[in-house]
């Protein structure tokens, strides 16, 4: 029972190092403007781009960001800070600037996708939360689009929910299924978060309650005449196709339709022949072929490689966990402070100083050519026919405008999917896509690190 | 905008085809009463064992299981399902009875970890709840026990609450943070929640954000005089340490001690001795030495092998999201319906029908020896000297007891890890521990299998 009755909220979801460094902060007045850039240091296993999302969130969250009574009282229990100092932090609120890419846009290494400018403290406090939440959906959404890519049309719906760690996370998939095209879900509650569309047939359990499979497939197709997907492998999927064939003949005579049937186990390559030949031979040509079990975007391609007739594909705990690449080195690192740029040095995770912009120029035929990161204010003709993508969508901690509908950012992904080359999004071994550095960006970090050199050199 | 402004309960965090089975299995008049067992059909990978958690959240879920009037509206505007149906799920509470193993106890495959027995509707709406949970908290557990294995009593704190999939997932971490031995966590929202210690020292943009780094490390000593640890990798770590051990004097002659130095980047096993060495030639013996960044039980286990002077060892990344195992194989499969016991055979994933009961033989010196997978109300002799690991925890939707304290789970996990052979707690490739069938579990599958092949085979 050691769990507490109190109601926190998500303002407290930070690290403690944070609190702890506001403190000081605030006793040493270092309380002024700063800038933090939210990038990846590097790309996760086999990935040639990044989907980003998670903006939407976290801007509501800056919204109503604030200490409950509750997260003051449990800070002041912990004796470890000043009482003036809660009492700054019971009133602070988030009044800042947010400059940021639009979810559904690629990026690479090193780019931010959020700017942070703000008075230090605020700045500070709110890295937990950005990180966790671009994590999240940026992992996700990366991961789903690389199983639309592999499918090539064919249709994806999505029933990881159940291994997914967590209902934010499995509502999360929801929502970046439908920025990259998951044609559904199986998450009903993140389907009425997000007004996705659903789907889902039967479990091997309903067969088994039944005293026979083929009485199984008659009590649901009693049930939905119009809606029906039967799952045939629960005890062997050619005798479960003839059952499924015996079901759907009857259904016919009562002028209905089985919609498809799913296979969940097995080889799915040999099967989906099999079957697609014993419902054609029986004139069910209607009839499509769904599988599910362990699929990923290696397998889909595979499949369809191999030739398999599949019409649809169910992901599943290797999406919602994005299992080869369960998280991204993004991090959120201090890039200006007081109108002064810094960086740190430490081996392998240096950073780039200054607040900055991502210039991004195309082909003739719309294709993405290579990315200039530059700083925020440089005014170059260079630049006129590329396209910025970080813009402020929050001033002085309130919204610009309001959030894109995921409808807009679904357009807006297939319209950035199509203009990455195909040689960046390969499965396997993508290659790199060009993100160079301008001349006023490197010359800043070279004046910044002789500074910090003649400072920090004892 | 298409984020609805209703709540949904987590009662609706189901999948689609939980319900649509429902509705079939209500108007076939399906409902007599069920058995499910949840457990997982193998290891993940380098796995010799598992450490069961998630069991609380579950029963508080159950005991309060019900559709709001949110869900019901979605439901209905869902056009699929028929009014009569929705009328009855509005009234549907969870009436059953729950066996389940302690949380903190070390499983292995096909074993049960929780048995549900309930009218075959009630049964299956829970389904994906109970899944999702046990899923992430078991995943956590296990990959954080390892941690706890190779640090052989070196103390460990998770910072892995930026990368955990949602805020939901960074504190169900800190839960089985406390129950395996976790020593503090840097998220405060979870440490508040569960009642954990915190921990955290400084970021990066704590330094850069001063004019230099011994400027940086007095304003922290200032603020927290007896509680700093200095991070020292910002612009190179020997420098670093340096100007730790600089300040480290001038706190001394204030009557202050610094606690720690925080090694972030680089190749710890040779910074760690490069920086002891300094440390105790300035007499700083008690200063202590702590790593982290990308930290995992495989670089804990090598550092210490190495002989590297660290005294705690910060875990974040890996460990939050169980990176090479972020999910397991569990499922939930009926395995009794209306008295009759009941399998699938689909290839791979067969299931073992019937009520079950796990029985744990010890060898005299308190290690675990063997399990015995039994039928529920088998009455054997050979079992008196085994312990049965499923108790009923719940008994018509009513909790049979409070919930264990965290400090109870965490003394019965210690108990258990210090149980299992080394053989099976082996990193690498670890032994399969002995998980047998009774002659009447055996006997049973027989049974059933004869009987479906009987009404299977056309």
């Amino acid at each position: 029972m050691e769990k507490k009755q109190q109601t926190f909220s998500k303002s407290l979801f930070a690290a403690f190092y944070q609190l702890t460094m506001a403190q000081a902060y605030w006793q040493n007045n270092q309380t002024g403007e700063s800038t933090f850039s939210l990038f990846i240091r590097r790309f996760p296993a086999s990935r040639g781009y990044m989907i980003f999302a998670g903006l939407e969130d976290i801007l509501d969250h800056l919204s109503t960001f604030q200490f409950n009574a509750d997260d003051i009282d449990y800070l002041r229990s912990l004796n470890h800070f000043e009482n003036d100092f809660l009492d700054y932090l019971s009133d602070l609120k988030f009044t800042g600037q947010v400059r940021a890419m639009k979810e559904g846009t690629v990026f690479f290494p090193n780019e931010p996708v959020i700017e942070i400018t703000a008075p230090l403290i605020e700045a500070q406090l709110i890295e937990n939360y950005l990180l966790n939440r671009v994590n999240l959906e940026t992992v996700l959404a990366t991961k789903a689009a690389r199983a639309i890519y592999a499918a090539k049309g064919h249709t994806i719906s999505e029933f990881g929910s159940r291994r997914s760690h967590g209902i934010d996370s499995a509502d999360a998939l929801v929502r970046i299924g439908k920025i990259v095209g998951i044609e559904s879900t199986g998450n009903i509650h993140g389907a009425a978060k997000y007004t996705q569309k659903i789907s889902g047939t039967m479990a091997h359990s309903f067969i088994t309650s039944f005293n026979s499979e083929v009485e199984a497939f008659r009590a649901f197709a009693n049930s939905f005449p119009d809606g029906s997907t039967f799952l045939v492998d629960t005890f062997d999927t050619e005798q479960g196709t003839k059952n499924a064939i015996k079901v759907a003949h009857e259904m016919s005579e009562n002028g209905h339709q089985l919609n498809a049937i799913r296979l969940d186990s097995g080889d799915f390559g040999t099967l989906s022949k099999k079957v697609r030949k014993m419902l054609d031979a029986d004139g069910l040509t209607q009839v499509k072929i769904i599988v599910s079990g362990d699929i990923d975007e290696d397998m889909i391609s595979a499949l369809l490689e191999s030739g398999a007739p599949i019409d649809s594909f169910g992901i599943g705990t290797k999406t919602a966990t994005s299992s080869d690449a369960p998280a991204i080195d993004c991090v959120y690192k201090l890039v200006e402070y007081d109108n002064t740029p810094v960086m740190k040095l430490s081996k392998g995770k240096e950073t780039l100083a200054g607040k900055k912009q991502v210039f991004r120029f195309k082909t003739d035929n719309n294709v993405y050519e290579k990315d200039t990161l530059a700083l925020h204010n440089e005014d170059d003709k260079r630049y006129s026919t590329a396209h910025p993508l970080l813009g402020e969508v929050m001033a002085n901690g309130v919204l610009k405008r309001p959030h894109p509908s995921l409808d807009n950012l679904h357009n807006h992904f297939l319209k950035e999917f199509a203009s990455i080359h195909e040689q960046y999004k390969l499965l396997d071994r993508p290659k790199n896509y060009p993100v160079e550095q301008s001349q006023a960006l490197i010359k800043l970090q070279e004046e910044t690190l002789t500074k910090i050199e003649s400072i920090e050199t004892t």
